[in-house]
């Protein structure tokens, strides 16, 4: 701190010169290290930077085996220690999200295509098997499983380009059993081989585009049992289904629109008192089971199904049974299948992960990714071998879940449990239930995810992610939901490649009085320092910006000597390397060659600061040249400018 | 600069503190600029970075045509001041490329396996109308335009998918001419658009493997001509060659093996010659040629064509036809040519744009990346009318070029009037030219593209540009050269998006005596600052990586707190944001976040330096939250340690 740069001790004061000449920093290369310990690094970087072995370090081998059986079955982590009044809390949270998953769980059969009365079984299964597989394999408490609506909608809108669940509903039904066995191998696989990063790609600008398209998706697929319509188009975009809906007006039932409309009234109307008041959240909990119950009884008293309602119908009931055999592997569906898989498989993960973290980072405990994605994958492997079809971590019910007081994966457990017997001993009740009702259940369900405060967030901070945020909209909208998310995800990646082949160069200046270097157009009591032009690259420099940087840094000389007549001549460039990360063979070929190139001109190129691996590499090539020698790389600016003006005084 | 920010001058040395104080710097937000500006700013850095129309600015409406004029046709920049002495300049090189422009030319015609009876006229072809249109259009003095070898291949290898040369040779050359006329399309549009940093994602690293696995492929299609085969296998691969080579050894001739070798060694003598000495340069310029005519002449003494030498047979003579009646825009076959003219396109551009760049920056003039695409591409585009296909700057004649002195890109017409007027009287003398000959002028030829030493380099600087080769260099032999390419390609931008992904940080200490932070393990005399941890973040902060960041900041507490148990207990975390340039909007939320949660486990979050872009964001979320105050904002890591401790100080 005693340092005294910028301190141009001028003519006399020699003496001062060569004690700040000695106090001069060099750089020095890293301390060396094999390629191999790199790559390990990197590596580890890479696919652990969570360090999951770290608290396997130093402790005795039984100790071990019991770490890694938590590490693999959370659930022993907490069951040891389980007490009554855990289970106390777990009893009503599971109840709770009882009585959400099983009307949403109705509902969103009819999402996927499935048809009611298989899809009812389906739904009691799907809120069965995974939510046990879950509790013994994930590490979020919090965390209620079950069918998701996006999910839902995805398979249904993917596998209906194979084959038509209504003349098909057995081949249907086959396709999504084995496109869940997909999903769950694409998720496991992801997890086992830690490419947990590759959500990441999915940004929050993405979701909140692709969720808010999806969610006028479905709520448009529901005008059908909404207006009763009998007819109605088997497309999904915003066109077909609008177009559908007014060519087909002589359908609509005016009785059936009233019971949705008053429904979907309470439902909204439930909703808006639980977000109001977080206390009350079981009203909005509470009402869907409500609506399923009251209208059941109403069209069972007044015999609405004979008046245009149109009611569920006959189901089967039983328990799961299991579906290995129903798994199909032939060539003809093969793409369609993996296609979908991989879509709803990558979707409901990034859901499940979100939703996981989200409470986590809420009550203060880790969640896991990669590990996550694990229990997420074999919950739906064994889903699928189990009649069910894709689950996931839903978001509206892991909330209930955690306001209702969860502590551990217990609730679901609860839940799992509930959603049987009910279904198994009440299941006939469900024959009156309206349709039109599990339509307004859904919309209900969806609105929540058109989140139009984070939209405008997004149009404040930055207009781009508001851009691909739109992009994701519109193209789910009007093209297709894999489409919008495949050219959303595409614009987010470009963006970064944008930002790196055209990286931001910015002239520094000096603050007065002070040994700091700041950009000259943000801090407006920065100063050029006369005979010198201090440029500070902020990215890597690589292949794909060489040439930018070529021409930008010749653009930048240009315009400096055409300012800078009255000053002293421009005899120095200081390329400030604090902010390159790393460079590779074409970068410091493009540094060995501006050095040249400068040279010929009357410059001289000066490096400032190069981290680590830029500087290992910028030593191998003076291996070869001793191209940047001690005279042109210095520790920090003001170091350069002390040792370089003293130079420029003794050419004088 | 009065700010007193965080001074609570309360214990003994207050004035010294305040005096501190006082010197402290604030971080203000850059002046504001309207979103629109901003966007004008980036679109000019993406589209405009060299800055075109600076020139045009403050001049004359009249002098703007002049230069406008000049711009369009860059031989309005010569022609006035041409002179006598130039001209004998230009006319040795121009004659001196005309010497290697014949046999490569017909050579090169066998590549793209168009039989030699068309190929020698359209070689002649493509070396008289192409050079004339770049003479006109183009900026490079050195450049030596005409047909080279890797787009040759490429063009012969994808359209033989489509058509067989052999059996429908009419049709081939109609997918030819389409496919060039398409690759000059792609080639114009990229210099219209301005998008011509597409071809700098076609790294050094890629280049130097494709090229050398070009021209292994290349040189094992010379077999068949080496070795006298005459059932040669039609595929391109390293393994079907080599087994149709052993499979039918019945089929070699000793006679054109040994003429093979002796031609062959010849050549590459000559050219380890002009390597050696680059005075003698005319000597590799004139040794195909010379090896042209001395084989003709030795077939034609000797009858060997009797013999078991292969020639090339009846040959038609005649000028430039219009071809734009052959171009076909076939639905069956516009995805083929499409592909193709992309590929050959961008591939014979970037060779066209690197060689020209190099000779520029030799004789130190600017070549300007996006006219030069326009100029090669409506070279193409003329030439796909005028029986040409696919025409570039060539390294190996541009080099010559370079070495006979040429002045202007006069000596491309000096070489397209004397090549025309060669063939147009000469054709009949080539009816005795050995095959085996033009197979060796090839061989010798791509030699040149296998640079071992390159390679070396890309291991010695980077392991993963020297993976990136490899790929590119197996792809293009085990595969197929466009998959080659396309895989080489995915690395890179893989890597880079890695580098993104995962971020280095990394932790900060203080150089003692000074004012100077820098990494601990890179640098041995820093040393902790007991009570913090400074992290530097080296990369855009956005949602690749906030989960990243997340996880691996953590850790780094973790493990301070680990080790740091003797000195002060950890209080502050001081995250240098210097070298993040540019936030997004999941970026500032992870801030956001790691502030709170930071909160919550008892330490402080400090930012340090945030540059523009990233301060602005953080002013808009500071409007809504007021979250980074001027308490935990500052402008260097040394002024928010002296401030901070005076905290530390007070609160103990």
């Amino acid at each position: 701190m005693e340092e005294a740069h910028g301190a141009d001790g001028n003519v006399e004061g020699t003496q001062v010169e060569i004690a700040v000449m000695e106090a001069m920093h060099k750089v020095v290369p890293p301390p060396p290290r094999s390629s191999l310990d790199k790559i390990k690094v990197r590596l580890k970087e890479t696919f652990f930077p969570d360090d999951p072995f770290r608290r396997f370090k130093g402790q005795p081998p039984k100790k071990k085996w019991i770490l890694g059986a938590q590490y693999l079955f959370p659930i022993l982590g907490w069951v040891p220690t389980y007490s009554l009044s855990l289970f106390k809390s777990d009893l009503v949270s599971g109840l709770t999200i009882t009585s959400l998953a099983i009307p949403q769980g109705i509902s969103y059969a009819q999402l996927a295509n499935l048809p009611p009365i298989i899809g009812l079984c389906l739904m009691a299964d799907s809120s069965f098997v995974p939510p046990l597989v879950y509790s013994i394999l994930g590490s979020s408490r919090d965390l209620a499983v079950g069918p998701v609506s996006i999910a839902s909608l995805i398979m249904g809108s993917m596998l209906r380009q194979a084959a038509n669940p209504r003349t098909d509903p057995y081949l249907f039904l086959q396709l999504a059993f084995t496109s869940t066995f997909f999903a769950g191998i694409v998720q496991a696989s992801l997890g086992i081989f830690r490419l947990g990063f590759i959500i990441d790609f999915l940004s929050k600008a993405t979701l909140t585009g692709f969720m808010a398209g999806a969610a006028i998706i479905v709520s448009l697929q529901q005008l059908k049992s909404m207006l009763g319509i009998v007819h109605f188009t088997k497309q999904m975009g915003l066109v077909p289904v609008m177009s559908s809906v007014f060519h087909k007006t002589d359908e609509w039932s005016w009785q059936t629109i009233l019971m949705g409309i008053c429904f979907l009234a309470l439902l909204l109307l439930a909703r808006h008192v639980s977000m109001r008041r977080p206390k009350l959240f079981w009203v909005s909990a509470g009402a869907p089971l409500t609506s399923v119950v009251l209208s059941t009884l109403l069209v069972f008293l007044f015999k609405a199904q004979n008046h245009g309602i149109s009611i569920i119908g006959q189901l089967k009931s039983g328990l799961n049974r299991l579906s290995w055999d129903k798994l199909l592997f032939d060539s003809t569906y093969l793409g369609t299948i993996m296609k979908t898989g991989l879509v709803t498989g990558i979707i409901s993960l990034t859901e499940g992960v979100a939703v996981g973290r989200t409470f986590a980072s809420l009550k203060d405990y880790r969640v896991d990714g990669n590990k996550e994605m694990m229990a997420i994958g074999l919950m739906n492997i064994v889903g699928s071998c189990t009649s069910c079809y894709v689950t996931t971590g839903a978001f509206s019910r892991s909330a209930v879940n955690h306001q209702a007081g969860c502590k551990t994966a217990l609730s679901n457990i609860v839940m799992s449990v509930t959603v049987m017997l009910t279904l198994l001993f009440l299941m006939p009740l469900f024959v009156y239930t309206p349709n039109v009702v599990l339509g307004a259940i859904i919309i209900a369900a969806v609105v929540g995810l058109i989140d139009v405060p984070a939209v405008y967030h997004l149009w404040k901070m930055d207009k781009i992610d508001f851009i691909v945020c739109l992009c994701a909209f519109l193209g789910v909208l009007f093209i297709s939901v894999q489409d919008g998310l495949a050219i959303a995800v595409g614009i987010s990646i470009f963006r970064i490649l944008l930002q790196i082949t055209r990286p931001n160069i910015v002239t520094l200046g000096n603050i007065t009085g002070t040994d700091i270097y700041r950009n000259l157009h943000h801090y407006i009591d920065a100063r050029r320092v006369p005979g010198f032009l201090i440029l500070a690259v902020e990215a890597p420099i690589n292949f794909t910006n060489t040439t930018y940087l070529n021409e930008r840094i010749t653009r930048c000389i240009e315009e400096e000597k055409a300012v800078d007549h009255h000053q002293a001549v421009l005899r120095f460039v200081i390329l400030d390397l604090s902010a390159v990360p790393t460079i590779d063979t074409s970068g410091v070929s493009f540094l060995v060659d501006l050095k040249k190139s400068m040279e010929k001109h009357g410059f001289e190129l000066v490096l400032v600061n190069p981290v680590g691996e830029v500087m290992e590499k910028l030593q191998r090539t003076n291996g070869v040249h001793n191209f940047f020698g001690v005279d042109s790389l210095y520790l920090t600016i003001g170091e350069a400018i002390i040792s370089l003006s003293s130079l420029l005084k003794e050419s004088t």
